[in-house]
C-alpha cells in the first residue's frame, strides 16, 4: 500500500477497493475494535504435506484443505510458503525437493543428514511437496484463488530468517546459501546458543536473498497482502550490533515497500505490507527490528505483535503498541501461539479453547484491532477440548469481541519468550515467597458470573495459602493435589487487570508454578447450551 | 499553561513569554535536547532547617542558600514546600510546627511520637522553621524571588502523597488529616507494605485536601511553573482498582490545568504544570497515573520520569516515553536519584559524579529533552568525589551533553524501585548464572578513549571467567579481591548499547553482583586538566 495507508482490513469486508486514486484522495478507514470482524490465520508451509501420502496430492485435496479453514472465520488467511526452502518451484529459493532422488534409498546423500528413524517421515513429506508440483499444482497460487473464491482475503507471509534444525548442519531442510556462508551467520565464531546461526541482515547478500524471494512472490502470486515473519527468527544483527543496525533494515524494509508500490500499480490493487514481529516493542527495538518506526514512516499497513512459539502470551503490551502507533493508521493485530506454557522450561500443554479465549479477549480489551493465530490450523485435535465444533466456534468468536466475552475464559500468568540478550524479561513464574502478587490481564469486568482463581504450589505451602483478588478475600472452592480454586466474590471484581494475591498461612515461603483466573459463560449462553 | 503548550525550557532561557495571546498564535517552540540549557533541581522542604540552629534563619542566610545552589548550573528549581505539612504558614495544611510547644520540654505531647533520642534533632528542625517564619520570612516567597532576581526559573514541587514515617501514627510529621482519616488510606483494613497508607485519591477528601493546596499556592506565589509529585508516593489508589479510578485521576489533572489557567489569566504569565511520575510508562499507567494520556490531552506541560529513591536508573526507558509523547510538545526529564544500589536491597552508596553523569548521558543520548535532579542540593559532600568543584561542573555539564560527553562517566546495571503490585520489573542483578548477559544503555559510542567493564562476582567463579562486549573478547586488566576489571578493545564498541557477557572458565555458575562501564574522559579533557 501507499504511505498514507488505508485499513488492511478493508478488503476482508469484501470492499473490495479499486487502485486508482485510493489511497490519498479516499479518507483513510479506521478500525473500530469493537466492530471489526478480522481474524488473522498463519498456515504454515508443511501442515498439508506433513503426514500425507503422494497419491493425496492434487488440486481437489488441496481445495478441500482450504475449505477446511473456512471453518475458523479466518478473514485473512496468510499462505506461509517457506522456511529455508519453498513449498514451491521457486527460482529464488531452493524448493524442498531439491537434490531428493525419488529413486533412491534412504541412505541418499539428500537424507544423510537426518539419522536413519526420522527419514521415512522428511522423505514422505518432500515426495509430497514434489508429487503436487508434478501434477501442475502450484501450491500457493491454487491456495489463493480458492480463498479468494471463498471471500477470504489471501496473503502470502514469508519467513524472513527461519533456521530449524540449524545445530545439525547437514539436515536437508537447509539451504545451499544458509550452508555455504557461515559468514553470514549472525554469530561467527561460536554457538552459544540456538539463535546463533540464523542469518545477518547486515550481509548485503543476505538482504538480496530475501528481496529476490520477495520479488517473485509478487511476479508470482495476485495477493492482498505480503508479511514480513520476524519471529522466524527475531535476531537478524550480531550481538551487541542491533542498534547501529537498525537504521539499514528500516531503510531495507522501504525498498520492500517500494517494491509493493510497483506490485499494487502493475496488479491495480492495494497490496498490503505486514510484519509479525515479538511481543515486546522495546525489545523487538533492541533487536533491531524498529516496527514502530517503520509505521510512523508509513512503510508497513499492519504489525503483528506475538510470542514467538514457548507459549500464548496473555499480556502482549497491547496498549503500548497502540499508544506507540498513535497518529498512524497501522493497525495492530495481537498474535496467539497455541502453547501454553506457565514459565520456561516448565511443563507446558496446548492452550484449550479457554486459554486461547482468555488470550485473545484481554487483547481485544486492550485494544488490539484484531486476533493472528500461529499453529492454529488443525481443525481439531482429538484428545483435547479442540472438537471441530470448539475449533469454529471460539476461532470465530475472535472476530466478535462482544460473543467472545460471554463465552468462558481463562486467563494464565504468562512469560515472555523473545528478549534481545540481556534485556529482562517478564518471568513471574514461578515464584517464591511468602506473599505473592500477580497483576492478570482479563478484560471486561465479569460482573454476575462464575469466576474463580486456581493456583498450584509445591506441597511445601504449610497450611492453605490466604488467597485475595483486589484485596478481597476468596474463600477456598476445593483443592486436588498441589491445585487450590478459589471463588471470587462479586466485590473482588475489577475491570482490566486483577492483582491476586496468595499468601502462606505460616509466613513461610512457598511456591507458586500456575496462576489462572476462570470466568464462566455468562448464564444465558449457558442455558442455550453454547460452550 | 494552555493545551497547546509552549516549551516550558522557554522561560530558562530568559525569554519571558507575554502571556497574552503566547499561546494559540505563537508557534510551540520545539525543544533540541543537543542544545538546550535546561536542567532542573528539586530543593526538599527540610534541607535548609535540618541540622541548622535557629540564629541562622534569617532571610539574608536564605538568600545566600538560593545563591549557593546557582553554582549547580540548574535553570529551574522547583522549590517543595511540604510533606503532610508545609514548611510556611499554610493555611491549607498544617505547618510542621502546629502543636509544638516552644517553651515545653522534650516530653511534650507534640514530641511523644518521636523516641526520645530523636526527639532534640526533630525539635531543632521545627524550630528554624518557626524562627523564620516568626521574623516574617516566606520561605517560598522569599527563595522564589531571590530565584527570579538571580535569572533562575522558580517552580513549586508538591508532593501529592507523601507519608514518610507512616509506620508511626504518632510521629509530628503527620498530618491531622491523614491521622484522623484511616478510612482515606489506599489499604483501610491491614498493613502489607510500607506504603499501604498512602492517601486513597478516590476519596474526594483527598482531592479536596491537595487541590486547597494547590490553590494557595497558586494564590500566594508567583511561579513559572507548578510540578505535581506523584513520586512521594506513586500509590494513589487501592491494590487493583487504579485501572477503574485512571480517569477520575485524569479528569482531576484536568480540574488542576483549569486552576493553573486562572492563575496565569490573573498573573499575566505562563505557568507551566509538570509531574513528576515512575521511571516506566506502563508501570506509571497501571499505578493510575496515565501522563502520557495527560499529555496528549493537553493538561501537563512536562513530566518527569524518575526512579522514586532507592537508586538512580541507569535504564529509564527514555525512548519509549518520547515515542509514547510523539505529537505532543511535552517535553520529558530524565530524573536523577543520588543514590546508587545495583539490586534491591543490595548495598548501596552515593552515585559518585562519573556514576551521576553516567545515567545523564545515556537519558540525554536516547532522548531525553533535560535532566532533573533530586536529592542533589548538597554542593559538596565531604568525604566523596563531590567537591564544590566536582558538584559544579559535573551538574552544570547536564546541561551541555557535547560537555558531559567528554569528561569520564561510569554506567552501572541498576534497577527498577517502583512497580505496581504484581507487575514485573526490571532487575538484573544479583545474577546467577554459568553465562551472563546484560544490555547496558551508554550512549556516544566512546571511540578511541580508555574503557573498561568492572564485574564484581562471589569468590566461586571458579577460574577468571571469560568477559566479552558486544561479543568481542576483553583482556582482564586489574582483579582486587572479588572485583575484575577487563579492558575493552576499539573492536568491541558500539554506540547505544553495550552487550556485557560473562562467562564462567569451567561452565560452572557463579554470581555477579554489579556491573559497570567505564568511559574515561576524552584525552583532550584530560590534558586540559579538566576532571
Amino acid at each position: 500500500m501507499t504511505r498514507r495507508t488505508a485499513s488492511v482490513f478493508a478488503l476482508c469486508l469484501g470492499t473490495f477497493l479499486l487502485f486508482s486514486g485510493c489511497s490519498d484522495d479516499h479518507p483513510s478507514l479506521h478500525l473500530d475494535a469493537h466492530l471489526s470482524p478480522a481474524l488473522l490465520l498463519n498456515l504454515d508451509c508443511t501442515n498439508f504435506f506433513y503426514k500425507k501420502s503422494p497419491e493425496l496430492m492434487t488440486g481437489e485435496k488441496l481445495d478441500a484443505y482450504a475449505d477446511s479453514i473456512l471453518a475458523s472465520g479466518a478473514t485473512i488467511v496468510l499462505i506461509n510458503t517457506q522456511a529455508q526452502r519453498t513449498n514451491y518451484a521457486s527460482e529464488a529459493f531452493e524448493p524442498f525437493w531439491q537434490g531428493y532422488e525419488p529413486a533412491a534409498g534412504d541412505d541418499q546423500p539428500f537424507l544423510a543428514g537426518i539419522p536413519p528413524e526420522g527419514r521415512t517421515g522428511y522423505r514422505r513429506m518432500v515426495e509430497c511437496m514434489l508429487a503436487l508440483h508434478e501434477q501442475g499444482v502450484d501450491y500457493p497460487g491454487r491456495l489463493i484463488d480458492r480463498f479468494r473464491q471463498k471471500g477470504v482475503s489471501p496473503w502470502i507471509s514469508l519467513r524472513m530468517n527461519d533456521t530449524h534444525n540449524n545445530d545439525n548442519l547437514h539436515h536437508p531442510i537447509h539451504s545451499t546459501f544458509w550452508r555455504e556462508n557461515p559468514d553470514c551467520w549472525r554469530v561467527r565464531d561460536r554457538q552459544v546458543d540456538y539463535y546463533d546461526r540464523t542469518l545477518d541482515y547486515s550481509c548485503p547478500a543476505v538482504r538480496a536473498r530475501y528481496l529476490g524471494l520477495i520479488d517473485e512472490t509478487l511476479q508470482r502470486y495476485d495477493i492482498d497482502g505480503l508479511e514480513l515473519d520476524f519471529l522466524r527468527e527475531p535476531y537478524v544483527f550480531p550481538i551487541g550490533r542491533e542498534a547501529e543496525n537498525r537504521d539499514l533494515l528500516t531503510a531495507w524494509i522501504d525498498t520492500v515497500h517500494q517494491r509493493i508500490s510497483a506490485a499494487e500499480r502493475k496488479l491495480g490493487h492495494p497490496i498490503h505490507l505486514g510484519v509479525r514481529v515479538p511481543a515486546d516493542p522495546e525489545i523487538a527495538r533492541q533487536l533491531g527490528l524498529d516496527a514502530v518506526t517503520w509505521a510512523h514512516q508509513g512503510l508497513v499497513d499492519l504489525i503483528v505483535a506475538s510470542p514467538r512459539w514457548a507459549t500464548i502470551d496473555n499480556d502482549v503490551p497491547v496498549h503500548t503498541w497502540k499508544s506507540l502507533l498513535r497518529g498512524t493508521d497501522v493497525p495492530l493485530a495481537c498474535g496467539l501461539e497455541v502453547r501454553y506454557q506457565p514459565y520456561e522450561n516448565g511443563p507446558a500443554a496446548m492452550a484449550s479453547p479457554d486459554v486461547a479465549g482468555g488470550a485473545a479477549m484481554a487483547a481485544l480489551a486492550a485494544g488490539a484491532d484484531a486476533i493472528y493465530l500461529f499453529n492454529y490450523f488443525f481443525m481439531h485435535f482429538p484428545g483435547t477440548e479442540w472438537t471441530f465444533q470448539a475449533f469454529s466456534e471460539r476461532l470465530q468468536a475472535m472476530a466478535e469481541p462482544q460473543k467472545l466475552e460471554q463465552l468462558s475464559r481463562r486467563h494464565g500468568v504468562t512469560w515472555t519468550d523473545v528478549t534481545a540478550h540481556g534485556t529482562a524479561i517478564s518471568r513471574p513464574l514461578p515464584s517464591h515467597a511468602a506473599r505473592h502478587f500477580f497483576r492478570l490481564n482479563t478484560g471486561p469486568r465479569p460482573d454476575n458470573r462464575d469466576c474463580s482463581v486456581l493456583i498450584t504450589t509445591t506441597r511445601d505451602h504449610g497450611r492453605i495459602p490466604e488467597l485475595r483478588v483486589n484485596n478481597v478475600i476468596c474463600p477456598l472452592q476445593s483443592s486436588r493435589n498441589d491445585t487450590l480454586i478459589y471463588s471470587i466474590p462479586e466485590a473482588a471484581k475489577a475491570s482490566e487487570r486483577q492483582v491476586i494475591e496468595a499468601a502462606s498461612a505460616d509466613s513461610r515461603p512457598f511456591t507458586i508454578t500456575r496462576v489462572e483466573y476462570y470466568i464462566a459463560a455468562l448464564p444465558a449462553v449457558k442455558d442455550q447450551n453454547l460452550r
